[in-house]
């Protein structure tokens, strides 16, 4: 049951996703332009004066707040204006679409010099230009705390192209790109750093060794790329995901987003999970346990899939790409089959920063 | 010269505009698709599949800061929805295109409870349902601060009916419709009872009286609406503006963009100037110049257009259009003539908000 205060629920006692459904479970559309709305990577959109091929329109929306998602005591605002760009390109890559065009919204209080917001700018501008994409607008505005950015990405697709989450069928194989849980150990070596060195001048100027060899998991953390090559490679095997998005809250939370979706169940093998050696070393360092990062630690920005299991031979040769697991019936649940073959329910932690 | 501080530039040295030309300058435009970028009051993408009478998508993006755009003191949260969803959609209009699909990024802090967020929700819903928008997507996100609303609104016109800033010509005239200033009296009206009676537990209810009357200039500040009836009426008359945005930072703000952007002046004449009489009335109590605050005030979402003079005829039977001014050669400059005659420079205040 939820908890109440004052005079009202408490947010915390439903979590990012509860609220949303409760907001947007009585949504009517009007539009017969819109083919989708909430619930997916992205909204789908149909060009009203489209024929034939009928291409859409993608647009998805990110807010990123100072203090929460992101620090600037070791975030460069270059990489923060990079990252900021590729989280939304990544979730039109999601959709099995292409990113064309960005807004950004900014809320900038007066302890930013012009400078400062040069430097945010450029990093957006390089992965704009990085990725091809335009920034073809913007409100910036004062803020009265820290900083607010704000990016909704526009992309295109063909309408038979677009991947939904909803479309996972029992049999069907479950693919990741890439390796899980690095960006997040990442995350925890510049914590680290953070708490043990607070008031070097610059973090990692001066604690660089903390580092050595183990730029990666940095980069993942500050600088991850959206997994275009990934999408191309998918296009040229002739691969056709039957339900795919991106992980940014973590694999466990994803894959059951899937599930629930297409109204299936899930086997996840442990031992087939992407882990990054560096990644696996920092985490005994810490005393963490890497397969629980892999599952749930954010900010990956890796796709996950699912496709049919006549695909196999065709997944195999395609670089970077991991076949995790594959769809079951619902009733099994949503599963981790444990190195020795125990069966665990996955359990998504996600958001919950309130 | 720009004043410097710390290691650079103070943001208050350039401003809002400045700062947004500083920054989009360099902007090179990648995708075929982008058909205007940063400067309007949307961006234009062209449909990748249109054929024949080419329709395209028109994108813009607002972000609202507690403490900056509003304050919860008096501004209850279903109007504050409302009013972030209709100041978008007015900027699709001033683009003569028809708003149709809305994503809403939301950071929250604990402070708010779930019913806090569905009153809001239900001002934003409520906009979309009288204006046919359908609301596709949205981030929600924990914020460690105030309330943050980031609104990015899709719209859909034909090619050649897009109106930009940047179309008005010599001897074109200039209207607007509504009035002017009368959202600044209703802020001023709340600011003073906030002041007066800080503490009293709901502002408006217990101090109702001193509203009485002027509930309009209260609707204006708190609740606005976006001028599709202009639109409307302008398409029905067969009148093409050759200019148009909407007022959000002010009359002379405004006109000042659309006289930079085509590349010529203007003469507005203070008697033209649409002022409503209860406004009047309390700036004449608040012992402030109606003109100025007509001029400067900010918020009234009115469209400001220019059009050719022979459509002079068609625009006389107008509801709620005023014609205000002409367009002059460029070396005029941006001029308000007085009830005398005089001749006064326009002046933008804007947004002085670092």
């Amino acid at each position: 049951m939820a908890t109440t205060k004052k005079n009202g629920t408490e947010i915390s006692s439903l979590g990012e996703f509860g609220l949303i459904k409760q907001l947007t479970d009585k949504m009517v559309y009007q539009q017969p332009s819109t083919l989708k709305g909430v619930g997916d990577d992205c909204a789908v959109i149909r060009e009203t004066g489209a024929k034939g091929e009928e291409p859409v329109k993608l647009v998805t929306t990110d807010l990123l707040l100072e203090g929460v998602h992101f620090n600037l005591e070791y975030v460069p605002l270059k990489h923060l204006g990079y990252k900021a760009a590729v989280v939304n390109f990544s979730d039109v890559y999601a959709m099995n679409g292409t990113p064309t065009q960005i807004v950004v919204g900014l809320g900038v209080s007066a302890r930013f010099t012009v400078e400062d917001i040069e430097e945010l700018y450029s990093g957006i501008r390089l992965a704009c230009e990085r990725y091809g994409v335009d920034l073809v607008g913007g409100d910036t505005s004062a803020s009265m705390t820290g900083l607010t950015i704000s990016i909704t990405c526009i992309g295109e697709a063909e309408r038979k192209d677009v991947v939904y989450r909803n479309g996972a069928k029992v049999n069907d194989l479950i693919c990741v790109s890439g390796n899980l849980g690095t960006a997040y150990m990442g995350l925890q070596l510049l914590e680290r750093e953070r708490l043990a060195y607070r008031g070097a001048e610059t973090l990692i100027g001066d604690r660089i060794d903390a580092f050595k060899d183990r730029e990666y998991l940095l980069e993942r953390q500050l600088k991850p790329e959206a997994r275009r090559d990934i999408i191309a490679q998918l296009r040229e095997a002739g691969i056709h995901p039957t339900a795919m998005m991106d992980i940014s809250d973590g694999l466990s939370s994803e894959i059951k987003h899937i599930c629930s979706q297409s109204g299936v169940g899930c086997a996840i093998y442990e031992d087939k999970l992407p882990i990054d050696i560096k990644a696996a070393e920092v985490a005994e360092e810490m005393n963490l346990n890497i397969v629980t990062c892999a599952l749930n630690g954010g900010e990956d920005y890796e796709l996950l899939f699912t496709c049919d299991i006549k695909d196999y031979e065709k997944l195999v040769p395609l670089e970077d790409v991991y076949l995790i697991g594959h769809i079951t019936k619902p009733d099994y649940g949503t599963i981790l089959v444990g190195r020795n073959g125990e069966e665990l329910p996955l359990r998504a932690q996600g958001w919950e920063a309130f």
